[in-house]
């Protein structure tokens, strides 16, 4: 069945019936010495797994984490609790080792790559030779998007593309599912503006504390990003998701737009994260609903717009925990769940096999 | 500060102030390089963990899940989906490697010990041979709960020693984590009538569908549970944790409680799984309530009363995935994460070592 075990994301050369193919799968899960259904959502995954792989034994052995950095121009507007230096000081703790993100993906076997999208730094030659880094910096952070459009056009194609090489280097490197991250101080501001926009949430519904900002920065957030909306949206382009990603988004949420977009098109299973990955999905529905179909979301964040979201796109997180770190922590902890899934589909023993006895 | 690297469980020679230990332990969360509480659930389960090996570094990396097996005379009830016999034919699913708890603990690193604490089986030698079969049936199944006391009240106190025994071996061989799961077609009944008498359930809340039963032989399961416990409960002796058990239990449950127990003594985390566990559990409590402390209550089964049960526990699961097999598969998904929340503490990099701007 496997026709490819080395890269795991190449449709197979014969044509496959997606109907057939999954009544087969189906098939197959339900002959495991268990009684049906009762591994609940990770049969579930393991069914859509073996359908995005077209493999009746899906592998996800090798696996990868893309963090994207972008720095904002709206943090001008007091909209976070950190100093926006803290994200270039990120990249170096990513790189260096000692982040959550770093901590869980070494926990769980899964690659990093740490990706320049748009971060306000100059950077010193030692991080520029770090093989897991990727210098692919669109400009020196976004501009005020109070004030103007975030990016220009040319820009956000460039962004987009950012994210769209790393799914095309993963699929050389025979990675077999992909998570995205993110760190940029600003960004839940983007994010929350994105979502204002484009799926209709008041800027209440839609602006939560990030990091932690106090109640009087918490009214100050909501009413940036309420007339942010309001003046982009008076000569609203389209189409609506390229022209809000433009608007009010990040270098950072345009690459990981991209990501998906390209392992959609590649069919490589993709994780989402949290808040700000979750709006960067929630663009690239916008642009290509059938995106979807590859995207995993991994847990619901305490951000606490990320639930609402979620919900608006139908999409069911694995987990509750709480977190609202970013960086593709969520990614961390779910992708090794992903994986016993698939394990499930491929190892167990079947009841004719074991010799079970059936209800 | 480490005093007990290899065993990691056994107390320090030195005394410590808990509260002391604690409010360190929470410090040095605090510097780690993220918005304090951004891990959520993750910080609070590395902080307890280290509170309950007293060790700033709490390690999991040596696991181990503990699958108790019995078989129960209430299925002449007719109040299960599968015959009786699928009890011990997964006993050598478990030891040829095909269930879906070895799978799940496969992929963890989690090593497997599979306990006939109560099989109503006659085991061949070569399987008596397996290192990893504890051969310690107390009994070929417990008797018809309906009509007379599940155990004795000398096979009680040894299905509890069956779970004891575990506790010491991990402990002996260096165990940092354990988890319970179990197997014993039947035993949903077993649980739900512990429900009903320990925790106040009426046996409409208590009863769900087990493997599978149809809605007929749910509603005959419903009206053996009511019945079981009215009878035994004219009668009802002290303590209750220990009658209760001995009369509606079963070799496995007593044997999870048993383990739950001298985890407690022992300091040694316990993993609970779904539904039975969390039954052994309320009993352990209701015989020893400090022994909440040492357990970490991995999932929300979809055993309709699992959730009402925890929360009757004022115990929070990980994480719900819908899932319903028992044999410790919530257990075994759930680890990895507490190992993750104990990395976090030890490996993340400081504000001040990372040179990170605060908030």
């Amino acid at each position: 069945m496997n026709t490819n075990a080395t890269s795991g994301q190449k449709a197979p050369t014969q044509k496959i019936d997606p109907a057939a193919f999954a009544q087969q799968v189906r098939n197959k899960m339900d002959r495991k010495t268990k009684p049906p259904g009762s591994l609940g959502r990770l049969e579930q995954l393991a069914i859509r797994l073996a359908e995005i792989q077209q493999d009746l034994n899906p592998k996800l052995a090798r696996k990868r984490i893309c963090v994207y950095a972008g720095s904002h121009g709206v943090t001008a507007e007091g909209v976070s609790a950190y100093p926006t230096v803290v994200t270039s000081q990120m990249v170096f703790n990513f790189i260096s080792g000692g982040a959550a993100i770093n901590v869980l993906t070494r926990h769980a076997g899964i690659e990093v790559h740490v990706i320049d999208a748009g971060v306000d730094a100059v950077w010193p030659d030692d991080l520029l030779k770090e093989p897991r880094f990727y210098n692919r910096k669109v400009r020196a952070g976004t501009r005020n998007f109070l004030q103007e459009p975030a990016m220009t056009r040319q820009e956000c194609e460039a962004a987009l593309e950012v994210g769209r090489e790393q799914v095309r280097l993963a699929v050389a490197d025979g990675i077999q599912i992909i998570g995205i991250g993110e760190m940029g101080i600003g960004n839940t501001s983007a994010a929350s503006a994105l979502i204002v926009a484009l799926l209709n949430f008041t800027a209440e519904e839609a602006v939560g504390r990030g990091t932690g900002v106090n109640d009087e920065a918490l009214v100050n957030k909501v009413r940036v990003i309420s007339e942010a909306v309001r003046k982009h949206g008076e000569r609203a382009g389209k189409p609506r998701g390229e022209y809000w990603l433009r608007c009010v988004g990040g270098y950072e949420i345009a690459a990981m737009t991209g990501t998906i977009l390209e392992a959609a098109s590649q069919r490589l299973p993709v994780v989402i994260d949290g808040f700000i990955s979750t709006a960067a999905a929630a663009v690239a529905f916008e642009m290509q609903p059938e995106a979807r179909e590859v995207c995993f979301f991994s847990h619901r964040s305490d951000e606490q717009a990320h639930g609402k979201t979620l919900a608006a796109l139908a999409a069911e997180p694995l987990f509750d925990l709480g977190m609202r770190l970013g960086e593709g922590t969520g990614a961390a902890l779910a992708m090794p769940v992903l994986e016993a899934s698939a394990k499930i589909l491929c190892e167990m023993a079947t009841f004719d096999s074991a010799g079970i006895s059936e209800a």
